[in-house]
């Protein structure tokens, strides 16, 4: 099979970023068909079908994020149905290329595509990188309508330098924050350093005083109770390390600490980008795997 | 009277601004008497007390943003009663420093108190550019909240650069985006230019294409129905003008062009900020007085 | 006259700038004889003449920043000829619209002129405030040349928030700098707290501590003998005020503190662009009195 | 050997970095004995001696960047004399920790020393790191100067993404000039991308068109005959790579295209920073070996 070859893309559940995954692609080069959104009348120049047809009748399919749920049916939120893949469709997936999210999972609930061409493209690191713009915005959203002052001037803790780290931290620096990072290793210190912020060592993180804003970005218990009890109470915290993410919130509620928790922030605050970040993955994986 | 001979302020209704502009002064120098927050339980350090005892234990005072409401009465989100000054009361302000937002429905509503030092300081030109700040983060905020795509890379379009215009754009600026202001004048387009944004000409405004947000900053109905019928559909209007605004949101909705109004964003994303804000205009108009 | 009647300029005496100047016309408009440029063999596409004809063969006439030098002759850096304008010359700039840089000079030189249409474009607020751009990159480039740190993490004060103030202000606090600036108005000190700047007052400015860098924009003698005495010895003056300038030299000297002085920044940083905004001051010119 | 054992530092030969070095060591922490600086009457409170002196008073040397000419004496710009260790020194070397740049360089001049300490402080990442500020500040001071228009609004193309393309790609986006990075990898475009640049792929450069400015970082030969035969003439390329650079000069002199090589910025442009770079190093080394 050749890049050329696939001329139709069938886009099984999910939702708004599937919807704009699926006007991008069919604005640039190929025909859509869109399954499993039945609550949704029209969309648009995208066509609308069934499940069965999308797979069917695609050259390739692309599935959402997360692909499966726990009870294997496929998620669809835009869909009343419970929709699992039938023997047809899974007979047909196994003969073209197939996109997911979370490929373990999926293969677990379909394990008849175990020999198929099925790529996980949110496992990429670029996929997870240009995440990490989306991911900012939405956390600054966040910060600025919870935190109670202005963003420019406040006091900025990042913990980690990833890849959210990295684009939040300059995010927050041209809003006029004091930003500091905490890290572990070398290079990161010196990036945080020559990228004009200050920096802390994560491993000796005792205390955290003096900040007005935290951003948790390492998925690990970061902020246990002994760091709590040594953060200032007036300091508002935002976890955004996946689940089970970085905070003890019942110990930071006790200590009356302000946290929460801020998740998929690019499928909520900028769907648009989202949808246009999973197309650049599945064509990079096109071009790598069929160019 | 002295600058010095001010030892207790007090302060009469009004929201969370007002808690943040008492505790502000009393971390700094004075004591506090806060009167008309019968909801609160506590509220730190300040002390609660009644109207009466404010106004009268207090060697100036200072009302909120709005100072008094159709009515007569005192603007006092945080009590249940209907607040107006008896006579004993206005005798008392008479002799002292008043503060108020909207001194013209102020008099109106409290004539007595004609002869009596009454400053305005939401009248004070430091006081709205001041306030630019938190309402270019909460028009920010807005925008990363509604628009589907990211503020980095979106094309943005201001119209007007007043105080809001020169601190939005920088923002908007700072996180990527391609910012186009509109104005008037010669020497606003050579400052335009010379920091980095495209000019338009706000009076030669006749479509606006190829913009994915729009803010409005003028206070004139720039956006009627003959400009949003020119106007691209999938843009997205924040309008931060003070009422009535400068959009025609039944045109706007007809066109099926999203359009939002957007405002008192310092109070809702920044009280901290916003009584600051008040706290130093309140001493800045000291200090000319009384220093 | 109309604006469409003028189809020829003549670019008289000047140094780069007035090439761009002339490069920038011939490529948008009009037709362009270039005189007083003796020294060039060519200059692409443009028409290189004498004096006399760039004089009487043009519709309108620009001369270069300054314009006339003490003995009367007009500025021509790129020529080895003393040029002053002869009775022929003159008669025909009565009946032309006549662009110079410091009019009043411009008229003691050629009394003859006092009738015609002569519009200074130095003097127009939009061409300073344009200038401002160029003149903050000289500032800086002299400021990462001279300095021996880095401008991230310098610790930097600019004197007077006025067009260069601002531009470079901005300038500064991108490269990561802090950025203190001194000014006198309540409007300034809000817009400098707006910005994210930290504020002191010039008239108050009693002692230069804790600064790496100063940038003096006020053409005020601000730097004397008794600040200077109450400035860090390591402190890095720049001084961009217009002659006589701020800083007294000879006692910057006695007291060990380095101090330069950077004059016509734009034309030996940028002289493109500082030629373009020439062109875009005199167009604006022409479009208000002809358009 | 304990890190609180080394109480005095040696160091030997260099530039104004060493000077720089040695405060910023001695203001610190330890004493410094300075070796080979003849040409200097005095530096403050760091005290100058003979090399023999630093070498065999001190518990810790360090040698500057590059630490030893092709005749195997030590880089002594500030001294006439050539400085060859004799063996009483290179005796004391083998017991103390020894700093240098260039190591197998070092070694092969002094093979005696091949079983001592002997740590290459400028083959650290974090050292390489550090410098990429000063290497962009300097390479933005080179570009306002040679450059005829201002950064801001210039259209700058940076090949490579390392070190110095991350920082320097910060640096020109600050000042508004629209920047593109070229590279190869899939997580740098998408890195490039998060940050709101645009994207080449450098192995795909058949030619360069629409840039005023070039930066060229990549260590290899990017700009070739045939590369340049296909670039703009007016655009401006400034060769950061270390020799033999990226740029063939004479191909680009032929064809009129203006190209500038631009090197040791750090030690050039901030030799205050760059020493205390050197500093950082050798003091995150000593942390990791004696501490």
């Amino acid at each position: 099979m050749k890049k050329n070859d696939i001329r139709t893309f069938g886009i099984v559940g999910g939702d708004k970023r599937q919807l704009f995954l699926g006007k991008s692609i069919s604005d640039s080069c190929c025909d859509v068909i869109m399954g499993g959104f039945d609550k949704l009348q029209s969309t648009g120049a995208l066509t609308l079908a069934d499940v069965k047809t999308a797979v069917l009748e695609s050259d390739a399919v692309i599935f959402p994020l997360p692909s499966v749920r726990g009870d294997s049916s496929i998620n669809t939120p835009f869909s009343d149905r419970t929709v699992i893949l039938d023997k047809e469709e899974q007979s047909s997936l196994i003969h073209k290329p197939v996109f997911v999210a979370m490929k373990d999972k999926f293969l677990r609930a379909y394990p008849s595509l175990a020999d198929a061409r099925v790529f996980d493209y949110a496992a990429r690191d670029e996929f997870a990188i240009l995440n990490a713009l989306p991911t900012a915005e939405g956390a600054l959203e966040c910060a600025i309508r919870e935190y109670e002052g202005t963003i420019s001037g406040s006091r900025c803790l990042i913990t980690g330098f990833g890849r959210i780290g990295k684009i939040l931290a300059k995010t927050l620096r041209a809003l006029d924050a004091e930003v500091t990072v905490s890290a572990r290793r070398q290079d990161d210190f010196a990036y945080i350093s020559a990228l004009g912020y200050k920096a802390e060592n994560t491993s000796a993180l005792k205390s955290v005083r003096g900040y007005d804003i935290v951003f948790n970005t390492v998925p690990a218990l970061i902020f246990d109770r002994a760091l709590l009890m040594n953060t200032d109470t007036n300091t508002f915290i935002i976890d955004l390390a996946s689940l089970p993410g970085g905070v003890d919130f019942e110990a930071a509620h006790k200590f009356n600490i302000d946290a929460v928790r801020a998740l998929s922030l690019p499928g909520k605050c900028a769907p648009k980008i989202a949808g246009q970040i999973i197309k650049t993955t599945v064509f990079t994986i096109i071009e790598e795997v069929y160019g």
